[in-house]
């Protein structure tokens, strides 16, 4: 993965910098874009490295040719990890985790831009992503069981009862149905289900309008938001007092009420 | 309780099997079946030995004549404690909380089927199943503040919120209130509202579904859905990689991918 | 602030008592209602002291004129914190997250009535209430991003999730956009929407309700409903043994069975 002013130039992905954001398309439409071991490696490789760089403010996941992604391949991932022993087996499960443990660490939002198909390891992307755009066609399955699995999948039994709560998640995770667009909106998973036509447009205005915004504050926001389902309430009042009083040292709380006193917008730069 | 082939007898409840699905049914129709010492203690050393056996692969909780269960009784259980000391006070509160524990706790689906009137400590074990049926005329009342108490009781306070979120938790929780169905599915209380006649129809086949796939994984989703509420996000993702580790040594897991290979349907063993 | 009979009398905020609950009005209805570092201290203290007196038995908090409350005011509270170094900055901080820590362990429901705006340090108080009352005016919005800062502000990460999901909880706290009525009760924040008319009058009526029941135990259920996030589902299990065995052993559980038995309605004393 070449890097020209960090931002990567990936083998087994598109990347396409849109203003500040990032637009990651899962690219194999012909198979409804499942994941290889390659894939997962670099997409676990670009999300770890946000931290290093400055010119992406905010990633957009998507699909190409109508599906979000299928998942892992049956014949290119699962077939090979029957021959695997633990070790080798720990290794692949490890990799799939640290994919979005790394999206949930980095620094950006990530919006995912979900269209048709969305199942398996594809559902999780779209699960641990800060949010979610839909579409009227968007059918998302947690479909490990169907493949003789578990739910517990790249933290599904964690992320996905805080997102639509615990007795939705056991249904969908148990059974590896799908959820329609509807039900996923007026669940919570989608934040927004837009046309098919419009999709890709909304999600990266969306992301670029975050990007506009106070970067490092944003960054702090997705932080805590992931940290605080384990602390206790009084903890996390006292971590968000420690959090947004740094916030209150950035310039861009200055810029903020400078503006506002001048009827202006603020220009925020991320610091 | 008298055990043939791991199935027990039980004195204080029906039960049935009906398939891989051991369908309970709280049976006092004339008192719209309210749980007394006995039925409490007998249903908790159900669900505590049922990872001793091989043959129930999935539980259905349910109420004859119209309901689901009323509770504890008024005259067999509220007017005896008023007696006891805060001993014999924790004796009855810690075999209640026992109860939804080991539901909680073992390694098979439950899946409760609510008709009527569910209340107090039927709510809770409505609500420690892992899937819910109602039907319109469901009516869910955690009424403990009713009688003097609190609405912690048995976990209320821990698990109503995870499914239904904190404010309408707080609200049925202070006040009493019955939930309806309507109320119940729009909240995710209830996966799925069905007429009253096809009710146990319906969540039997639904629990025959789940015993008809992999077992051993499907243990193991219940096991991290629980689990992982108490889990940093990070913890989770590696806890889970473990899981699905182990699932991938399964012969399930091998049966799934030689039936897709061969496009069949796969048998599954539950190992 | 003086007292009488428990009942302060504060400078900053409006505090009446209707039967046994408290009723705080936010009253600069000209500014629609902002806090001053003057009201967020005196509103600190008020909910701080709740656990030395035995008159208020449950508090409503709202606003004059058609708003419930605009936040930290723009010169009074974000001009001075500009000046602050970061010991100055915490103390703040630490202020305004003392405010939602002592509403969350006072021994007291506390609902909010919420007509009109209802944002930043506003939005904040609504959360951290155990009860809202909406109306179909009401806007909601967690801005703290429009000035330039994180949303993490006040526990928000922490509690907004935890009422709404974590999804639609993102999607507020990163745009800083308004949620509407109907959405705040589709999602669970408002557990009803009325007429701004009979707003006060709904909220205090419920208030009253739960001051007329058993207070020891509503104690108790709010304790638990904001101790239990931090526990595992078995350790919760074993807190609401104890807890409900304390609550056993008020007068107030055997006058409830000694109301059903005589066919009465109980006379709660919350003890």
């Amino acid at each position: 993965m070449a890097t020209a002013q960090g931002v990567p130039t990936p083998e087994h992905f598109l990347l396409e910098m849109k203003g500040d954001v990032a637009v990651i398309t899962l690219n194999r439409p012909e198979k409804k874009n499942p994941l290889t071991f390659e894939s997962y490696a670099e997409l676990r490789d670009f999300f770890r490295d946000l931290d290093r760089q400055d010119v992406i403010k905010a990633v957009v996941v998507t699909g190409a040719g109508g599906n979000f992604c299928s998942g892992g391949d049956v014949f290119e991932i699962i077939k090979p990890l029957l021959e695997r022993d633990m070790k080798g087996l720990m290794e692949f499960t490890r990799m799939t985790g640290d994919l979005v443990k790394y999206m949930n660490g980095c620094p950006v939002p990530v919006i995912s831009a979900v269209d048709g198909i969305c199942a398996g390891a594809g559902a999780m992307i779209a699960l641990y992503s800060d949010i979610r755009f839909g579409t009227p066609n968007a059918k998302t399955a947690f479909l490990f069981t169907r493949v003789g699995l578990a739910g517990c999948d790249m933290g599904a039994c964690a992320m996905l009862p805080r997102v639509i709560g615990q007795g939705r998640a056991a249904d969908l995770l148990f059974t590896g149905k799908s959820m329609s667009a509807d039900e996923g909106l007026a669940w919570g998973f989608y934040n927004q289900v837009v046309d098919p036509e419009t999709l890709l447009d909304e999600a990266v205005a969306y992301a670029q309008r975050l990007a506009d915004g106070p970067n490092f504050a944003h960054m702090m926001t997705k932080t805590m938001l992931n940290q605080e389902w384990s602390m206790t309430l009084a903890q996390a009042i006292e971590a968000e007092a420690q959090a947004q009083a740094i916030c209150m040292q950035t310039q861009d709380y200055h810029r903020a009420f400078h503006a506002f006193a001048n009827k202006e917008r603020p220009a925020f730069e991320g610091n």
